[in-house]
């Protein structure tokens, strides 16, 4: 395990080096995120918070082990790292549950952090990071840069152009693996969006969703080894009245890696902003991230 | 042929009834933009300027022929039609070597025009309007609204976004007629966009063009009818470094209908603007004709 020895000063590929504490491995989330910290050049901080019954340990390298830490030890958890680790900045990858307790004691602790857990009270986080000082956050419920920003592109477009597919029909289709059970949120705003230019009613309950390996395979192309471990393909197709025009759009995410990436970048963004001393806020979400890139 | 009488009263569907004088039949772009016209109702001029050598009329529909006035004939044709319609509007879809000079023309006799006509100086054009009063124009080398609404929204998501594709790789293919020998305007512009979205260079030069019946049908999937007739295919693939995100765009057109929607859009935009007294420029593009869509 990497110690803290050195952790901000040493530099990672993209920006100081920093030390990364990722609360709810053994989760999938929060193991590709872990990887993507190691992949960096980052400090993986050599423990974390996790919920109850976890094994005592994971490894997301097998350089780099981790102790897990379970509920009657977060307070505790979280202490020591303090106390090891300089400039510390969490990532939350935990359980909605768990969220809204969690997020309070990252505050009340001193400690920024990037929460991707989905399900708890946002306006609860906000009210507990502005109750105390010098606490930065990024609250994002998905941190896939390149589909949240496609996702903000259809909403100005609507915004600017809201005739702009007058009498066009809409058709969408979305496929995950067979474990989702709810509609993708990302085709549910899209949706909206696309609404709002002008287009034929269109409900969410109208959206095409594929959860079955036969379809997932032949309709949307997904390669079999992602159909059941993760994927989220998404087409938005649009079409004139007399069908002399066709639109698509596609953003097709095979695993985890692209949103531990966002997640990392996140990370750096919310270190920078602390160390700059100019900030205009202290919660952020994704698109502040993607803005930032023309800082850079 | 449709008399002036009553133009201005009259309703047409999306407003006041317009006369509207399409320049350039009959050539491909005019007559299709001459039976948009008549489809919303608008009042076709019953004369038009057009090249040398054309024939003497042109039936846009069997109840709509229009007569074509030759180069001789310009001037005295603006003179009669400028008489015998009240509120008149016009369309250019003439030929590269006569915009300039038709835009002369008509800003002198005090015409507001729409110009689709590529290859003139625009600025030569815009200063022939600023140098009289009460003259309004829509110039505009694509009026596929849809398209370019498009081609605006990449360029924002640069603009806003500008490492949102760090390391992507980018094809792009586009489809046309065999008779167009340049690469798409529309392509290149979109290229650009995407290239200042940080992926792997990517020229010009790299554009697949596809101008063959076999590829256009089998590869891109162009309706057989529409392979020599026009059409206009394009997809933009982003691929992550990995592999594990793809994004696609296509817009696929068939005929110039869209054109002609837009071209006639625009006609109705700018009629609006003469009549609103509350103009805040007197040359407008596609993208303030899309916009306008929120005032209606």
């Amino acid at each position: 395990m990497t110690s803290a020895a050195g952790g901000s000063t040493a530099r990672a590929s993209d920006g100081p080096r920093l030390a990364v504490m990722v609360n709810g491995l053994p989760g999938r989330m929060a193991a590709a995120t872990a990887e993507e910290v190691v992949h960096r050049g980052h400090t993986l901080v050599g423990e974390v918070m996790t919920g109850a019954g976890m094994d005592a340990s994971y490894a997301v390298t097998p350089e780099h082990v981790v102790r897990l830490c379970g509920p009657d030890d977060h307070d505790a958890c979280l202490q020591r790292v303090s106390k090891a680790y300089d400039n510390i900045m969490i990532v939350d990858y935990t359980h909605p549950t768990a969220a809204n307790a969690n997020v309070s004691r990252y505050a009340r602790a001193g400690l920024s952090f990037v929460i991707g857990t989905t399900g708890g009270v946002v306006e609860d986080m906000m009210q507990a990071v502005n109750d105390v000082d010098d606490v930065y956050a990024v609250i994002a419920p998905n941190m896939g840069k390149q589909i949240v920003a496609f996702q903000a592109m259809m909403r100005q477009m609507a915004d600017q152009f809201p005739t702009v597919f007058q009498g066009y029909t809409l058709s969408v289709t979305e496929s995950h693996q067979a474990t989702k059970a709810d509609t993708s949120g990302t085709a549910k705003a899209v949706v909206k969006s696309i609404s709002d230019m002008g287009v034929q009613p269109f409900e969410v309950g109208d959206i095409d969703k594929v959860r079955t390996v036969d379809r997932s395979v032949a309709d949307m192309g997904v390669p079999e080894e992602f159909v059941t471990k993760g994927h989220a393909y998404h087409t938005y197709r649009l079409t004139s009245q007399d069908g002399s025009v066709n639109f698509e759009y596609q953003h097709n995410v095979c695993g985890r890696r692209v949103y531990a990436e966002g997640t990392v970048d996140a990370v750096q963004f919310l270190a920078a902003i602390k160390r700059s001393g100019k900030q205009d806020k202290r919660i952020y979400d994704m698109i502040d991230v993607l803005r930032s890139g023309s800082m850079s």
